[in-house]
């Protein structure tokens, strides 16, 4: 999970980890040293997991973690080296874990550490415009262009020739070369992700980045949210037009073309080569396939084969969106 | 209606308020004082009020008001204590003389009272970015964080423990405790309304304000415009996801999620723990009850009773929608 | 296609243009100077024209321009003063010849001659915010506002008694008078325009403007691109709500009601005295008539006569609309 984003706050020690969460535990390990919470498969000794449905039970007989955040009912399919730490829920358990190793994943204040960029290294290398904000850390290619009012938040990685708008505001993202970001776009924000509690949710961290490949273009007042676990990807050579609203770990292949107002749901997946027109909505945790078009307007529900023409609400393919408006279709 | 956020120019001669509109009034009340245009009910023996439907004629029948806006074929339900002031449309001349009483309240140039946050008694008490703008009369509370090129105008309220992103505008707003807004909203701005005219459209005051109530959180790149005659209102612990419009009046209970997109229009009530999936619209002047789930991309026209899933366009029972579906849910 | 916003770079002659493009021509004419590329009626003897669809063989065949790019099938219908540029894509082909002559068309980098308002010539005339940026050129009226952080860029003509808000970004684009444009909107980019291709989209210029004629108001986080041959219109006294998204061509007419959200795509029609209701979308290409009303959520995907009410996805005759959802309707 980690990366340069968000600093790892880990060694923890377990007991420290556990009486922040109320979970009592044997005296033997308290004093174990944990370096990262993981997946139940990249988990070294070093790591606590989790493991929360009985899908996983294959990897989690081979996990190498020392402790597991897991249920009574799951706990019999985990290694003897692995200690079972018994909750009621796997999810908030973790969530709340990984804010202990990533207390800046969890809550976007703005960027406190940016500077004029007339006070950066970048100033006679890159052509800004002006009131331009730049955060520590950021690296910025050769023969770029950002324009005024823009705040890039520490640690983004922009590449060469890229052409950023005025009034962005990108952070915990990386941008490959030759991309155009155009204006008043928020980049690199956390996703819509919590736990809903009456009262207070309790949100979960973010981790991850969103990645925009080479040759991207990126409309105007669009929001690209950054992944929670996983990364939010633009593929390579994609072009978003205005108000595009992409959530949390959405992936998008590469020379995508997705008109306007478009909204992807979270984690969903989506192949090369594909066309999507406006004001389309596609659900979260889908998975699109390779040269699929998607009418403008449509709302897609389930997950789409390679090679498709979808449209309609929920969407359907495109001849059976074409028959059942036939009588209205032949009107015109 | 009054509020701090919009001066009231009254008292007023209501020789003048009917001058401006043209109408005739007997010369023995000329001289009398108006304070205030109320609706039938609050409105005391030193207000105008207005009476344009007989759906309140139980109410205008005892109204204490000194004059009321209305028909030929409504005035004879007004007591005799109040003047009748014959009009063609009654909400057109109630929307001028309000416009009288506040003419701030009309349109929405951007304020001019702003000063640098450097320059403000909360410089060493909040945590602000660089080129934050904060209008008179501004009102922050303990330990918030208020980003980069924001704009407070003036009047506004900010509680305890709010953090506010980069690039919002903030207007005629009350935020309460431990709200947190991402970046790039506008909240508190007029409502869409205004009577249609060719050739010149007469917009009607917005003199209500927006109310965010306490740890609600709201996504990057939103609207939430400021009620005319009541307030809009965000219940405690919302959270809205990125893009959503909330439009004049709106009124959404506790603990709602509104995922991105969404567009809710002008006057509509949604009660508590409602879920609101991505793109869905919802129409004006509509009541959406407790505890219900509205799919993504509905287009809801009609009220949702309690406890109600629905999905589609127009929007209808989750079943209904599913049975109608089924040739092609089946085929996942 | 000339206008005062985008500096034509003729004239070229056409061996050079030719030879950008790889295109062999007998010698004879090598050295002609060209000085624009127009449309098949509009060209002199000194222009370059396309023809690209038999569609315009009327047309073709009377044609003043000396050059012509078109396809081996469509040649035969130039007059013999024209000579013939055969090439596989015409459009591709005219894309990168209007390129040629209009470089600054193509991509929308930030505008590098913005000063500070302070630094105008309107400095002591129009009643500026603080930080707003203008470009060169930039004419503004009598009695105007410009709120904080909004960018005027070079050549924006701007008519009397204009209010524009905050944080907007203005290109491209001819501002008539009595105009209200609310906040963080961008107007005037390129619409999302180019020939598709695998690895390295080919971006087509747009030498179209904005044109928002008299008394219109504009909506928060709104988008309105400029044309590409022609320009995007928004006719007198149209008001259109938040988060608005016209494209490049779009024209609507007079005396327009556009609610929030709404989506029109490239080179539709709008006639007068519209109303369209939240969220819908209009296909491109279309053609709206007069005192059309689209209910909200609508999808229209053909054109419209006048004086009709559409409902529905895809948008139908508000009655069949009512009638396909009877037992829904009936319901309530």
């Amino acid at each position: 999970m980690s990366n340069p984003f968000f600093k790892n706050q880990g060694p923890l020690k377990i007991t420290d980890i556990l009486k922040s969460l109320g979970i009592n535990i044997n005296n033997k390990n308290q004093n174990k040293e944990i370096y990262d919470i993981k997946d139940l498969v990249s988990s070294t000794e070093n790591d606590i997991t989790f493991f929360h449905t009985k899908k996983y039970k294959g990897v989690a007989r081979k996990t190498k973690a020392s402790f597991c955040i897991t249920t009574t009912a799951l706990k019999n399919d985990l290694p003897e080296t692995c200690i079972a730490l018994l909750v009621d829920n796997v999810l908030v358990t973790t969530s709340k874990i990984t804010s202990l190793f990533y207390p800046d994943a969890v809550y976007d204040n703005f960027d406190e550490s940016v500077t004029s960029s007339d006070d950066t290294r970048f100033k006679n290398r890159v052509i800004f415009g002006k009131n331009v904000l730049i955060g520590n850390n950021v690296s910025i290619g050769n023969n770029c262009k950002i324009g005024h009012n823009t705040i890039i938040e520490k640690n983004v990685v922009i590449g060469d020739n890229c052409s950023i708008g005025s009034n962005n505001i990108i952070r915990n993202s990386l941008i490959r070369d030759n991309v155009r970001i155009l204006d008043n776009c928020i980049i690199g924000k956390h996703g819509f992700g919590f736990f809903p509690i009456k009262g207070k949710n309790l949100r979960f961290p973010h981790v991850g980045i969103v990645l925009i490949e080479e040759n991207c273009e990126i409309g105007c007042g669009s929001t690209i949210d950054r992944g929670s676990m996983s990364n939010t990807i633009i593929g390579k050579n994609s072009y978003l037009d205005n108000q595009i609203h992409i959530a949390h770990n959405v992936k998008i292949g590469e020379n995508s073309i997705i008109a306007g107002q478009v909204g992807i749901a979270g984690s969903t997946t989506i192949g090369n080569n594909i066309k999507i027109g406006g004001q389309a909505g596609i659900s979260g945790h889908l998975k699109i396939g390779n040269n699929v078009e998607i009418g403008g307007g449509s709302g897609v529900i389930k997950d789409i084969p390679d090679d498709t023409k979808v449209m309609g609400y929920p969407a359907k393919n495109i001849r059976e969106f074409l028959r059942e408006n036939k009588w209205y279709i032949k009107q015109q």
